[in-house]
C-alpha cells in the first residue's frame, strides 16, 4: 500500500497543466506589487514619492471612486428588504419595479433559485431592450442571464469545446485581447488562434489578417470561434458597419461561431461613431448571414452603471440548433442560477425609468454624467499621449481604456531583456515603483512582436486622471533621458 | 470554399459531448414538467384534482415559504443604499458590520470587484468561525469565496483534473449522491468512481465498499478524490466520529485529496447526533493524517438562513501546496470574484450578531425557529412514512431531505420497464401527475440496482407539508392497490 508521509497529493507536476499555462494579467504580478506597496505605504513601511498607487489596471468603476446610480441601488435595496416599500424616500417608479420583480421571484423572495437561464421576466425585458437598441425582433428564450459576462462566455465555451476527428476546437482570439479569453481558452485546452489587430488602421480587422490566421491553424486545429470585441478592450476601438459585415463574410466561408463581446455597448465617445450589433448587422444583411449562429455578451460592470461587484450580465444567442440550445441549459442547470442581485440589476440596465417615471430625471443626469466625464477623459488621455515623445496613441473611441504604443529606446529594450523581460513590462514595472502608477503592460494582452504598449483606465476621476498624466509624462521623460 | 446554407456550425455531433452525458436530476424532465402543470393550472388549461403543485424536488428553502433571517437582509439593504444609515430603522449593529464591510470594499462601493478570492477581512471573520466551530486554528489564507458552494467545488474539482501517465483522474462520489458531483465530473470528463452508501447502517460509509471501488477503478482511471457528503444529500444521515476516522484512514492509504461538502452543518436534527467536521477529526487524528489535504464547502443557501438567490459559500482549503495554491488563485482570479452581496451573506453567518448586540435576541429566535421547525417536519416525514406499507426510511438526522426505499410490487416494476423507465422514475411522475407532488426519483441520485428511491425535501412550511404526506399516501395505497 502506498504511503505519502510529508508528500502531497496534490503537485505542480500532477495537477492541470491547463491551470499552470493560464495567465490573466490584469490581476498579474505587477498588480499583485502594486498592493504591496500600497499596504506598505498604508502602515509607513516605506518612504516614496507619492502617496497613493493609482489603480489604472482594471476597469473597476467605483473603485476608482465613480457613484452608483442611484435607481439601481435603490431597487436592489427594496428587494433585499422589503420593509422598505412602507418608507416614503423611494420613488413611486422604484417601488413598482421592485414589487414586479418580486412577484417574480419563487416565494417572492431574491433568497430563492431562479430558473438557471435567469427569471423570466427579465429575460423578457432583455429581449425588449435588444428590440429598441436595433430595431429587429428578439425572442426571450434565446436570453440567458449570467453572472457578470464571464460566465456566460465560459458556459457557451465549454458548449463547443470539443474534439472532432482527433483535432482540438480553436478559438479566434484578437491581439491585443482582453485576457479572459486566452485565460478560458487554456483552462478548457481549446487553441487559441490569434489574429492581430491592425494598429495603423485604428485597431479595426483585417480580413486577410483573418484569413492568415485560421489557414495556418487549420493544420493544428479545428477552428470554431471567432470572438470580437466591440467597443475593443484594450484597444477602445469601435468597429464601422462596413468592417463588422467584411467579418460576418469571413465567418460564415469559415464556419465559424460568432462570439461578439459587446459590453462597452454604452461607452461609445468619439464623434462619429456608433455602437452597431453584430445581430443588427448580420441581420440586416439578410440571407444566409442572417442565419449565422451568434452569440453576443452584455455586463452589468461596463457602461454608466459600472455595478462589477454584483456580477450581472446577459447573453443573446441567436440562431442555435434547439437541441443544442437544450444542451446549454441543462449545462447551466447544474450551476443553478446566476445571482439575484445581479439579475435584478440587469433588469434595471434594460428596463430604466422612462420619460415621466418618477426616477426618470435623476437617472438620464446620473447616466449622462458618467458618460460625458469617460468621454472628455477619453480625449484628454489620448491627446496627451500623443503630445509626448515617444508614444503614439489611436483615439479612445469607446470602452473605458487608452492601449497607446511606446516607441522605446534600443538601450530600454535592451535593459528590459538583460532582465528577462518584455520591455513593456519593465516598463510597467519601473512605472509602478517610481511613480504608483498602476498600468498593464502591452504584454498581458498580446501586441505585434517587437511592438510595446500599455493598458491604462480613463477610470480615475478627473483630478486623479490629470496626476496620473503629470505623474508618467515626468516619469517617461526621465525614462527617455535615462536610456537614450 | 466551404457553404453551409441552412446547416448550422454547432449540431448535437460536433457539439461537447460531456455535456450530453451530463444529467442534473434535480431541475430535470420531471421538474419540467412540473412547470408546465402549474402553468396550465395557473392558466385554468387543465383540470386536476389539486390546485397546486407542492415543489419538494429542491432544497430551495424561500420558494417554500421559509422567511429570510432580518440582520442578514438589513446588513445586505445598507450596503446596497448608503442613504439607509441615517435610518433609525436599523440597529446600531446591523450599522456598524455594513460599515465595516464597505471600508474594506475599494472605494467603498459594493460595485467594485474584491480580491478574487474574496474581501480579507470577510476571510478571516470565516477563519475565526471555523475555529469557534472546531477549537482548532484556521488560517484566513486557506479560505476562498465562492458563488455558493458549486462554484468552490468545480474550482477545486478543475485544480485536480489531469491526466497522469495516459489515465483520467477518479472522483469517488457517494451513491446516492447530490448530482452536481455527476455532473461537474461529466462536464470536466472526468471519470466517476461510484461507492455506495450502506443504506442498512443508515447511509454511513462502508471501508470495504470504499475499497471495492477504489480497486476496481484503478485499472481504467487514477483515483484522485474522495467526495464525502456529510450530513448526507439525499440521504440526510449524520456521520459519526468513528465512521469519518475510518474514511480518512482509507484516503490516506489511497492517497486521495478530501472533499468534504459541509454545506449542511447547521442542519442536525436527530438526538445524539452531532455534526463533525472533517478538519476537526483529521487534525485531532495527529500525524500523518493531520497533514492531508482536504477541501470543505459550505454554503448561505442552506442551514437556517437559505439564501440560495445570493449565492454565498466559501471553502477550507487545508495544507494545500503552497505552489498548487498560487494556482488555484489564479484560476479564480480569471473569473474576477465572486458576488459582493453573496460575500457580504456569508460575512452574516460566520460573523452573526452576538450576546449584547442589539439584534442578537432576533437573530436567535429566528433562528432557532427555522431549526427547530426542520427538525420537527424531519421527524414527522421518516415517522409518516415508515407507517405506510413499502416504505422504509432511515431517519432524517439532518440536511433538508428524506431518501425513502420503496418496496414496489412485481406489477409496477414490470409497467415501469414496459415504459422504459426506471421504476422510482415512473412512481415520480405518477404521483406528479396523480397529486401535484414533485419529488426526485432515487435513479436521479443513483441507488443500489433493484432498489427504488426518492428524495422529497422537508421544506414546505407544516401545513403544505402534511398536506403533501396526505396527498402522497393516498397517492401510494391506490398505487400499491392498482399494481398489487
Amino acid at each position: 500500500m502506498n504511503s505519502y508521509s510529508t508528500d502531497r497529493v496534490l503537485t505542480l507536476e500532477n495537477m492541470n497543466q491547463a491551470v499552470i499555462k493560464l495567465e490573466y494579467a490584469v490581476r498579474g504580478p505587477l498588480v499583485l506589487r502594486a498592493q504591496q506597496i500600497q499596504k506598505e505605504l498604508n502602515e509607513k513601511k516605506v518612504t516614496k514619492p507619492f502617496k497613493d498607487v493609482i489603480r489604472a489596471n482594471i476597469g473597476d468603476c467605483h473603485a476608482m471612486g465613480q457613484k452608483p446610480i442611484t435607481f439601481i441601488r435603490q431597487v436592489l435595496a427594496l428587494v433585499t428588504d422589503q420593509s422598505l416599500f412602507d418608507s416614503p424616500a423611494y420613488p413611486n417608479d422604484v417601488k413598482s419595479k421592485a414589487r414586479l420583480l418580486l412577484d417574480n421571484c419563487n416565494g417572492s423572495s431574491i433568497g430563492s433559485y431562479t430558473d438557471s437561464a435567469g427569471i423570466e421576466i427579465i429575460r423578457k425585458h432583455v429581449a425588449q431592450y435588444i428590440e429598441r437598441r436595433d430595431g429587429i425582433p428578439s425572442n426571450y428564450e434565446d436570453i440567458i442571464l449570467s453572472a457578470g459576462a464571464s460566465n456566460g462566455i465560459k458556459a457557451v465555451l465549454q458548449l463547443i469545446n470539443s474534439v472532432v476527428n482527433g483535432k482540438k476546437p480553436g478559438v479566434m482570439i484578437p491581439i491585443p485581447q482582453y485576457p479572459l479569453y486566452s485565460a478560458s481558452v487554456a483552462e478548457y485546452s481549446m487553441v487559441p488562434i490569434n489574429y492581430y489587430l491592425d494598429e495603423s488602421r485604428n485597431w479595426g480587422l483585417s480580413v486577410s489578417e483573418l484569413q492568415r490566421a485560421v489557414s495556418e491553424a487549420r493544420e493544428k486545429c479545428n477552428p470554431r470561434i471567432l470572438v470580437i470585441i466591440n467597443p475593443g478592450n484594450p484597444t477602445g476601438q469601435v468597429l464601422s458597419r462596413e468592417n463588422i459585415e467584411e467579418v460576418i463574410k469571413f465567418a460564415y466561408r469559415e464556419k465559424l461561431f460568432l462570439f461578439a463581446d459587446e459590453v462597452y455597448q454604452d461607452n461609445v465617445y468619439a464623434d462619429g461613431c456608433k455602437f452597431h450589433s453584430f445581430k443588427k448587422v448580420l441581420t440586416e444583411m439578410g440571407s444566409p448571414y442572417s442565419k449565422m449562429e451568434l452569440a453576443s455578451f452584455m455586463s452589468c460592470s461596463k457602461g454608466y452603471m459600472g455595478e462589477c461587484g454584483l456580477r450581472g450580465g446577459y447573453a443573446e444567442i441567436i440562431n442555435l440548433d434547439p437541441q443544442v440550445k437544450a444542451m446549454l441549459l441543462k449545462l447551466l442547470s447544474a450551476m443553478l442560477c446566476p445571482t439575484v442581485h445581479g439579475q435584478v440589476a440587469t433588469d434595471c440596465v434594460v428596463s430604466p425609468p422612462m420619460p415621466g417615471d418618477e426616477s426618470y430625471e435623476l437617472f438620464e443626469q446620473e447616466k449622462s454624467a458618467v458618460l460625458s466625464s469617460l468621454a472628455e477623459r477619453a480625449k484628454l488621455v489620448a491627446d496627451k499621449l500623443n503630445s509626448l515623445p515617444g508614444f503614439t496613441c489611436n483615439p479612445v473611441q469607446g470602452a473605458m481604456y487608452a492601449f497607446p504604443r511606446l516607441h522605446l529606446p534600443e538601450k530600454a529594450i535592451e535593459a528590459a531583456k538583460s532582465r528577462g523581460m518584455c520591455p513593456s513590462t519593465f516598463y510597467a514595472f519601473e512605472l509602478l515603483e517610481k511613480t504608483g502608477v498602476c498600468i498593464v503592460p502591452g504584454a498581458g494582452f498580446g501586441q505585434v512582436p517587437g511592438t510595446y504598449h500599455f493598458r491604462t483606465t480613463i477610470l480615475p476621476q478627473p483630478p486623479l486622471m490629470k496626476e496620473l498624466l503629470d505623474r508618467l509624462e515626468k516619469f517617461h521623460l526621465d525614462f527617455l533621458e535615462e536610456y537614450k
